[in-house]
C-alpha cells in the first residue's frame, strides 16, 4: 500500500526500473533521425538499410491462403474464435520443418505473435534475484526486457552498460563468440544465433561448448534462433536442440518473421523442452503453458493460415531469402571495394557488421546519412562492444540496394 | 545469483508465485470436463453456453477487406511490415466511434492484439508491493494476473480467495456494484463494465462514484469495457472517459473480440490518458508507450484490416450483436418460465448469471451438463461471490440456443 502524493494523480508504485532505462528503445531513435533528415532535405530520397524489417512481397501462396482463411471468416464453416484448430497443423508443421529428430511434441511448441513478445512473457517465469548474461552486442529486447523486470541497477555510463547484467563482449577477436565463463554464477544466459547484428554464426563445436557450460553451471539458456533460416554453411545447426543436452536447458524461440516476411502478419513460436526442471523439480515448460493462457489468447487465426501455407511451401519460402541473400551479397562486395577490411556477418544471416575505424558508431551512422541518404543501424545501440561498427541490413528492393551500394561508392564512403 | 540444485537441471530461480496459483486456468477446467462427458457419452450432443466465445460468421465486409488486404501482402504496393500504416487510420476510428467529445487523442490509444494481452502487460508497470483490489465476480485474469505478479500472499480457501487481494463483493443485495470503500488504500482498482460474468451495467451514478472514490484516494483505475457494445440502456456511459475527472486515475481496455466476432482474428486497444501521473510526476503514458515497444510489435496487420472495416461499418456489426441479443432474450425467458427468479445480466451483456437456490456452483454446472448436455460456466471460477451461480453465455447458433433452452424446459431444470 503506497502513500499519498502530493504531485501525482495516483499513488500507485510506479516500477522504479523505468527510471533506469539509459534511453529510448534504439530504432524508434533511429527513425526519429530519419525524419529528421528528410524533414531538412525534402529533396533527397533516403533509403533505408536500417531496421531489420523485411520488404519483399508474400509468395503468392502465402497470401491466398491468408486471403482464403479471412473470407472463410464470413461463413459458418469458416468461422473461428479462441483456440482455432488450425493450431495443430501449425505445430506440426513446425515440428516436421525445424526438429525432425530432436524429440519435439506438440504441448512443448507454443505458437505466438512473435519472438519479442516471447521473450516478454518469458520474464515472468524467473525471480527478479536471476542473474543475466547476454552477449554483447545482441538484440536490445534481451537488455531492455532484463531492466524493466528489475534483474539490473542503473546505467553505468563507464562500462556503457547496466549493472547487474553480465555482458559477453563478441568482436574479431573471438570469433564473435563470446568466452562462456564470464557467464559463472549466472542464471539465465541468451544466446542468439545468427547473431543479430554482428551476423556472426556458431558452428556446432561452439554450441556444444554452450550446451555443456550451460548443463554444468545449470543455467537456463535462453536460445534465439530468429535467424536461423538464413544459415546457408550445411555444417551449421540451425537449432539448439541439435546438440545432445540441450533439452534439459535450453528455450528457443523463433520467428516467420525474417524467414518469411511475417514482421507485420505477427506469428512465431517457442520450444519449451519437459526436461527443463527448476530446483525443487517443478517443470519450466507448464510454467510457461500457464503464463501462456493467462497472460495472451493465442496467434491471429489469418496469420497462422499464412504460417501453415508457408510451412508447406518452404521453397518458395527460400526463394525469397535467397533474394535478400544477393542482396547481402551486393553490400558486402561495395565495402570490401571500398577497402574495408572489417566486414563481418552476412553469409549466415541478413546483417553485415562493418568497422568504421577510427570512428563511432553514430558518428559512421550520420556520416553514411548525410554522405550517401542512406539508414543504418549503429552497433554500439546494441551493447557497448558494438561500438565503432554498424549494422547494414539486406531488406530492401534490388533497386535500393543497389542505388544504396552505387552512392556509397560514388562518395567513397570510409575515405 | 542462485545457487546450485540436486533435483533440478537448472538452478535459475523459479517464479515463485506460480506455486500459490489454486487451479488451472477456469476455461481449460470446463473444456477438460466437456471433453471427459463427451468421451463418457458419444451418442449425446453436447451444447457450449460456457466460454465466451462467438461463433457468429464475420460480417461479409469485414471478411472481404481482410481478405482484400492479405491478398494485397503478395504485391509491392500492398506488402506491410513492422508498423503498419493502417494504424493511424484504425486509431481514428476508434476515437470517432468510442471516445467522441472525450479528449482521447491518438497517442494515447494503444491497438494491440486483445485486452487479455494488454492486462498482462499492465503488470509491468507496478512495483510488487502495490496492493490490488478486484470485483468479486470478475474475469480471472485480473487475479491471476496479479499473482503472478507477485501481489498476493497464497490461496486461503477460508475466503476462497488470495491473501493480500481484496475482494469487493458483488451480489444482488447491492446491485452487483461494489461497497467501493472496501478499497481504501489500495492502489490499483479493476473494474469491468459491463461485468464478466454477472452482466451487471454501472449507471452514470455510480460510475461517478467510482471516479470520486480513486480520485480521492489516489487509486488507478483498470476499466474493462470489453463488452461496452452490449450497453443497451441509452442512460448509461459506456466509457469510463465519459465521467469527468477519469482522464487523470483511468486506463481503460477495450476488444474487437465480443463486438465484432474477433476472438480468433484478435485486436483490442487501451486508452491510457497523459493526465495519469505517478508521484513524482512520472507519466504512465510514457511507461506504457515503452513497454508496448519492448515487450510486443504491434497488431496483426490481417487483423487492423478487418478492425478498419468493422469500425467503418458499425451498423453491420450491431446486426450481430443485435443475434445474440435475441438469444439472451430465449434463454432468460426459459429461466423466468422454469421458476428461476435469481436471473441478472442480459440486458446490457452477452452473459446471463443465474443463481440455483441450495446448490454450488459446480454442483449446478454438473447438473445442467448431466440433464441437458449443456455446458455453462460456474460462478465461482469467477471468484467466492460467484459460488451459486452459473453463468450461460449467449454465444452460440440460434439453433443451438433454441435447442438448449428446449432440453433446460424438457427436463425441468432446477426443479
Amino acid at each position: 500500500m503506497a502513500k499519498r502524493t502530493a504531485d501525482g494523480t495516483i499513488k500507485t508504485p510506479r516500477n522504479s526500473n523505468f527510471a533506469k532505462l539509459s534511453a529510448g528503445y534504439l530504432f524508434p531513435i533511429v527513425a526519429k533521425k530519419r525524419r529528421e533528415y528528410a524533414a531538412a532535405h525534402p529533396d533527397k530520397k533516403v533509403i533505408s538499410l536500417g531496421v531489420g524489417d523485411t520488404t519483399h512481397p508474400l509468395p503468392q501462396v502465402v497470401a491466398k491462403a491468408m486471403s482464403d482463411y479471412a473470407l472463410g471468416l464470413g461463413t459458418v464453416e469458416g468461422y473461428s474464435g479462441y483456440d482455432p484448430v488450425i493450431v495443430d497443423p501449425v505445430k506440426a508443421e513446425i515440428i516436421k520443418n525445424f526438429y525432425a529428430k530432436m524429440e519435439v511434441t506438440a504441448d512443448e511448441v507454443f505458437v505466438s505473435d512473435g519472438s519479442k513478445c516471447d521473450l516478454a512473457r518469458f520474464q515472468t517465469l524467473w525471480e527478479g534475484s536471476a542473474k543475466v548474461a547476454i552477449p554483447d552486442p545482441a538484440y536490445p529486447a534481451y537488455v531492455d526486457d532484463t531492466v524493466i523486470s528489475g534483474h539490473t541497477g542503473g546505467f553505468n555510463k563507464e562500462k556503457m552498460g547496466y549493472d547487474g547484467i553480465v555482458y559477453m563482449p563478441c568482436n574479431p577477436d573471438n570469433d564473435f563468440f563470446p568466452d562462456l565463463s564470464a557467464a559463472k554464477g549466472c542464471d539465465i544466459l541468451y544466446f542468439c544465433n545468427p547473431n543479430n547484428p554482428t551476423g556472426a554464426c556458431a558452428n556446432r563445436k561452439q554450441l556444444e561448448q554452450l550446451v555443456k557450460f550451460c548443463t554444468e553451471e545449470q543455467i537456463l539458456c535462453v536460445f534465439d534462433a530468429a535467424y536461423a533460416t538464413y544459415i546457408r554453411d550445411a555444417d551449421k545447426p540451425k537449432s539448439i536442440f541439435e546438440i545432445p543436452g540441450a533439452r534439459k536447458i535450453a528455450i528457443e524461440t523463433n520467428s516467420f518473421s525474417k524467414s518469411a516476411g511475417f514482421t507485420g502478419v505477427r506469428l512465431g513460436w517457442t520450444v519449451v523442452p519437459t526436461e527443463v526442471k527448476y530446483g525443487g523439480g517443478a517443470s519450466l515448460r507448464d510454467d510457461y503453458n500457464r503464463v501462456f493462457n493467462t497472460h495472451f489468447n493465442g496467434a491471429a487465426n489469418v496469420a497462422l493460415a499464412g504460417g501453415l501455407a508457408t510451412l508447406q511451401n518452404m521453397p518458395v519460402v527460400t526463394q525469397v531469402i535467397e533474394y535478400y541473400q544477393e542482396n547481402t551479397r551486393l553490400i558486402m562486395e561495395t565495402f570490401k571495394e571500398l577497402g574495408f577490411t572489417g566486414i563481418y556477418g552476412g553469409r549466415n544471416s541478413p546483417y553485415i557488421f562493418v568497422k568504421f575505424p577510427g570512428k563511432g558508431s553514430w558518428e559512421a551512422f550520420d556520416e553514411i546519412l548525410e554522405k550517401a541518404q542512406v539508414i543504418t543501424t549503429p552497433g554500439v545501440g546494441f551493447g557497448p562492444a558494438g561500438e565503432g561498427f554498424v549494422r547494414v541490413s539486406s531488406y530492401g528492393s534490388r533497386e535500393n540496394v543497389v542505388e544504396a551500394c552505387r552512392r556509397f561508392k560514388a562518395v567513397g564512403l570510409g575515405k
